[in-house]
């Protein structure tokens, strides 16, 4: 058997590194989504990019699938060992190798986590940026281009990952990018790999951007009689050229939700929460401009602040949305789902989906990174109601759907996965053969994340 | 031959669209770089993708090669058809299709030009940022990735380009990208075709991100005692986080040129020219605090306005600097240089590369996009003297070496061509492997603008 023989070879590199243990496999078998369990035939803690790429070599002569795991916080089962094999656990790997404080960048291991390094930055006057959800590692966050709150002003991982070292499915270790800022120098490998899902190497080095911590901050909220007016303001705030930070929207439900769970007082309806980033001056001249914007379509209640406490407050409560949903539908499993359309398109998508959610009988509150045109409903599946599983598949379907059919894309930032890829011809054409010809020419062998993002061969 | 066959199929096609007069091949055979004249065998004038398509078809089939052609302009020599063959030239497919006001994009044919398009949207309250010397298409800015003075603030061809429709080298057409704002759906190959420099596809349609034009804009220029001095204020002025828009270089010989050909009155100094976009509050603010930063590092005459006039006065002196050379040393032919370093060692390699210089017997001003770590020297070869080209070569290669050895790219905006292929090896070690062996997939015959950029096969 391939993989059994991959096990024993493996084993002689990294010795009771490599586990086979039924609780470790099964740790390993699960994400935070609602996916099935899929249970690795073994999972290697690796050390460094020499035992990785070794590994590789092992895998790709006895066509052993393989597959990178971070903190298995991925939301569309990117990580999951669908066709067995090995699961290669990174988290060993989480050094923080150089901070270079002049060019404001930083050089780390994949293993390491978004907060530790802000942890780790926090005396320097830097920070890095990109925040979703879940406290991931940075090479799982590169591998599936993850995003956040903070987007629309410093960017994407896309954005903020100026160079990698990985390993191909062969073994190679390659060096992509530097710490140029820019460069006409080449294919870009880089943004090749960010986003690839662990289908093209192993991601094993990052040099990524850093942002100086701005010399002020303010933040506000303000409601809206309806969605659309919602995302007027945004369309206006982003035309007018305000440099905002963050500016994040919660639908009516949500709002009702915040208030249980949060004790807020929010009014019931839809509203933005925002933040400014800047001098003193210019912060409150941002909240300024964006509160004389967001009169113009109705908003009430509109408070800014540029106390941190209060700004703390704001987004505690922003990024407890999903403890809250947790506690409120508490008898209830959650899907996440997650498009991204021109901001144009936006109001009509929302409003689109949230009737389509209203008439199916379950719930699913939405909220969204809406400078990017990107947001999430998060649909409720009540224990031992299968039916709702089924309707709930039939929602984001028809969200997705609509995405495309209004010029978006089916993943704003959750990815591929295993949740997406019925929708990657639909979305790309002609450019999904593309890719999955790209993939074939870099792992012939399809050792590597099989059956994620691109077409099977 | 097939070449000669192509040619007979291609007119079969477009008719006498396709042209193999001495006259118009001789156009096609030089851009404004020092490289030697190559005849393509025949010129098609496109109209069309799907001209391109079956032209590319008919190409692949003979294995004639085929590259792209817009002003003409770049500085390596990439739109040369050193193996002959077929040039396509884009320029009738000059087209703006669509601007998306709401969403801030624009869709547009390769052919259109920069200044074209800025002229098309001076009443909308857009503009499109990405500004390289050259009033250079669309299409080949794409292709080789270019950026310019504007790139600190609002990104390089790489970070403007949204979505682009291609051709394949088969002759399929390809759509890749959206113009939703983010996306983690698949390979990023918008990102791999920009900067591949015509050997992967040909881009037939591009989806380019627009800025809000800013409600108010200043500018500022100052002298500096060294360039140590000068670059210490750029990385000082990017970590307290202005955003500043322009941050361009000159050296003392260039603001000696620029006094001979301006009439200006600049001290014989290196000099920062800035400029700052926001809101009338915010330009001011942003100017005193760089001003604030300058003195800290002893510069002089700092001047700043936001009168129009005064900066139009300022930018109009830089964008001449290659005529002021070209006056000044009205005897020589130039040679531009260009590469990239991380912002920290900038000083060091202007101050090794402007010493080189000077022992060299040859001049050779330097100008920089530094808020990028990006600048240029342009070398001067005096006619009839053939032993300044070698000097000028020498001294080129060191300042790629240099530029290399600090962790930096042999090319921050110019791109490969044939003028810089001779280091992807030394630059990208096993990654130009993986760049040549991804090309040799999409392209197996290598009928895209071979010779360029990659390894041959």
């Amino acid at each position: 058997m391939p993989i059994e023989s991959a096990i024993k070879k493996i084993s002689l590199i990294i010795g009771n590194r490599l586990k086979t243990s039924q609780a470790i496999r099964k740790e390993h078998s699960k994400s935070e989504a609602h996916y099935p369990e899929y249970l690795p035939d073994a999972v290697a803690f690796v050390n460094s990019t020499n035992e990785i790429s070794k590994i590789l070599k092992i895998c790709n002569d006895e066509l052993c699938p393989i597959v990178a795991w971070g903190t298995g916080t991925g939301l569309e089962g990117h990580a999951l060992a669908v066709s067995g094999g090995i699961t290669l656990n990174m988290m060993n790997m989480d050094k923080i190798l150089k901070v270079n404080s002049e060019d404001m960048d930083v050089v780390v291991q994949p293993g390491v986590k978004r907060e530790q390094l802000n942890d780790y930055l926090r005396q320097s006057g830097l920070f890095f940026s990109v925040d979703p959800g879940a406290n991931a590692s940075l090479g799982g966050m590169a591998a599936t281009r993850a995003s956040g709150t903070t987007s629309v002003r410093y960017g994407t991982m896309k954005e903020n990952v100026m160079a990698l070292e990985f390993v191909t499915a062969d073994g190679r270790i390659i060096r992509s990018g530097s710490r140029a800022r820019k460069s006409s120098s080449g294919y870009d490998l880089t943004k090749l790999l960010v986003g690839s899902e662990g289908t093209l190497g192993i991601i094993t080095e990052l040099t990524l951007k850093l942002h100086g911590r701005p010399e002020a901050m303010s933040s506000a909220v303000c409601a809206f009689p309806t969605i659309d007016a919602a995302v007027q303001t945004v369309i206006a705030t982003i035309q007018t050229g305000v440099p905002i930070a963050r500016m994040e929207f919660i639908d009516t439900k949500t709002a009702d939700i915040l208030n249980y769970y949060s004790k807020s007082s929010l009014d019931s309806l839809p509203h933005l929460f925002m933040e400014f980033h800047g001098s003193e001056t210019s912060v409150v001249e941002q909240a300024e401009q964006v509160k004389q914007i967001a009169s113009d379509f109705q908003a009430s209640g509109f408070e800014w602040s540029h106390k941190e406490e209060q700004r703390n407050k704001i987004w505690k409560m922003r990024h407890n949305v999903l403890y809250a949903y947790k506690s409120y539908y508490s008898n209830c499993t959650l899907i996440a789902t997650d498009v991204c359309v021109p901001i144009s398109k936006l109001a009509q998508i929302v409003n689109e989906t949230q009737r389509d959610i209203e008439k199916s009988g379950i719930s699913g509150p939405i909220i969204g990174h809406v400078g990017d045109g990107n947001f999430h409903s998060t649909l409720m599946i009540r224990d031992k109601n299968s039916k709702d599983v089924e309707v709930a598949n039939e929602l984001a379907h028809r969200m997705n759907e609509r995405a495309l059919k209004m010029g978006g894309t089916v993943s704003g930032e959750h990815g591929v996965g295993i949740g997406k890829i019925k929708y990657m011809e639909k979305e790309h054409g002609e450019a999904w053969n593309l890719m999955s010809s790209i993939k074939k020419n870099l792992d012939p062998n399809c050792i590597l994340n099989p059956g994620k993002l691109i077409k099977q061969h």
